[in-house]
């Protein structure tokens, strides 16, 4: 096939050949009258999509956007599960010499995703923190239909074939209980957090299934629900104190909130001795540094973010290839998780 | 004063109207040539310099730009002293729905800052990490000169009128080792972090002027240098180890390399009742959690990215208006920093 010249779609369209490049770069203000002339010229005489998608593939801004939640008065990146994310996907981005835009969500809404890249904000982006609402699901399929590169991490939406770079927490959580069982408890506690997340239920299944299959009747009274933060955990302190005369051990949906309980426990004057055995999640530095040192389940999220990064890298340069449209099939990949075991989850006749 | 037209300046330059909005919105390539008399026709006609600011000032990319250093292996986000800072900066972008552009510095090379803001990544920018050498305080000044909305975090540079938020490292580091000194400990080892770091120079002065006031001779062979990470005070564990008849107490330059210490002492078969005492720095969430709690020096973090990001957005604000140009004080701020004691610093005798 020949490839026609940028001067034959200039005269075909009856604009410059300034023009043209100025189109096919997206430089600059141009009626949207000139703009279709000159891509319906290009198209009728054979300059080919994948050369107009190369052209357009120049155009880089150089930046790897990663979405973060709205979380108003955290100290965002000092949570163990950011950071550790933030740094895989920084290492991938050192190497592949992209810079790393964060983008912060705004209170309630949803972010207009495909915009970013309309707007050439971001080459390709990695989205944390979503939450499973009608806004954000639809803000995702836009991005997924457009063939954009993105992923999400720790986040699945069902019924949709999104890119996801996840771990097993069901398993996770199934490996936590299931050790608390073998240490011979039998009310087990859950603080949660939000039904949102899908890592929130995958949580609850890996519980469930752990008490099933010990032949524990689930107790719905034994669900509490934080939201990751320590503060929900200290505040949870109130509601499950109350219920120690039959809480055995608690396990909670991360290291902060069950820091955050057994520091409220403390503070309501609850005695060592008749503090419930503890398993967290996420295996932050903080697990092995706290009194007594927290059993937990440690989760890749460094990798998660290296593997995310490379994914949209990968996208990336895929729709730079002549035959990169559209194709590339949804990933949803789920790193394994582990329980390491400490003090605070033995049982201390053991 | 009458304000020249589009239209006028374009007739003098010579030039389409097009061309006159394109060189004056820095918009798509144009020759040197036609820019030089574009922007002498808008000059001579009294197209003033505040319009011409007004007219680039509306692009703006949105991006508040944070140069991180490089570390080739370390996990950036997870390191306390980053994650504050960050979080920090964070805030202040929320609010002003700025977006984070994290810009990572090259191995060896130092950036060219400037550029950052002539390919218009970002429209301020936060330094971090900056060492004092040769081409980074070149390109600060080439910054400083241009009157780019920038500041440095926890850096100065003798003899350079930049834009700084510090804390006070000289009275943060004279209070832990008069702290020591209060406790009975003479023979203080330091383990310092690397001399191309104001704050690194700042804790020795503040370490030898609490000696001093003692009347005790600063020893040569009781100063260590680390780089900040936890593996550098594991090293340094080895020498310490050596000297330890003669040592009584560590003052270290962070938290980490103190517990990195601690952990490369205890490795090399240490006895608890051989230990020295222990002052760390940056009071990390570590030095609470850790065994014994470790006596360390807070430095507002978080507040220092909070005004720095506050600081450099009135730049950007002031760059705006007709009256900006270029006369910004530079402003060299130390926040205060303050000893919280704990356990691992106190005299076992008293």
């Amino acid at each position: 096939m020949i490839i026609a010249s940028r001067k034959e779609v200039a005269q075909l369209a009856g604009v410059s050949e300034a023009t043209v490049s100025r189109v096919l770069n997206g430089v600059g203000p141009i009626k949207e009258e000139t703009k279709r002339r000159v891509l319906e010229a290009a198209d009728r005489l054979g300059y080919t999509p994948s050369a107009l998608a190369r052209s357009f593939a120049r155009r880089r801004s150089g930046n790897l956007g990663v979405v973060m939640p709205y979380l108003p008065k955290a100290r965002i990146f000092s949570a163990y599960y950011f950071s550790e994310i933030l740094s895989g996907i920084g290492s991938k981005a050192l190497e592949s010499k992209h810079d790393l835009l964060m983008l912060f969500r705004e209170p309630g809404g949803s972010m207009d995703y495909l915009n970013l890249f309309r707007t050439q904000k971001v080459d390709a982006c990695i989205i944390l923190g979503a939450r499973d609402d009608e806004g954000e699901r639809a803000a995702i399929k836009q991005l997924s239909e457009a063939d954009r590169p993105y992923c999400l991490i720790n986040q699945y939406f069902d019924g949709e074939a999104f890119h996801v770079m996840d771990a097993d927490h069901v398993d996770g959580s199934y490996q936590a209980v299931h050790h608390l069982i073998g240490q011979g408890f039998r009310q087990i506690a859950f603080l949660n957090g939000p039904p949102q997340y899908s890592n929130s239920r995958d949580r609850l299944k890996g519980y469930t299934r752990a008490l099933n299959e010990a032949g524990i009747k689930p107790d719905e009274s034994l669900l509490f629900e934080g939201n990751f933060s320590r503060k929900s955990g200290y505040a949870a302190a109130e509601l499950i104190a109350g219920k120690l005369d039959r809480i055995e051990a608690v396990f909670a949906a991360n290291d902060r909130m069950a820091i955050g309980l057994q520091q409220g426990l403390r503070a309501l004057g609850i005695a060592e001795e008749r503090m419930p055995a503890f398993v967290g999640y996420d295996d932050s530095e903080a697990a092995e540094l706290c009194t007594p040192p927290l059993t937990s389940v440690r989760v890749p999220f460094y990798e998660l973010g290296c593997l995310a990064a490379e994914h949209v890298l990968r996208l990336l340069d895929d729709s730079d290839s002549p035959d990169g449209s559209g194709s590339s099939a949804a990933l949803h990949r789920q790193l394994p998780t582990r329980l390491v075991v400490r003090a605070s989850s033995l049982h201390r006749n053991q």
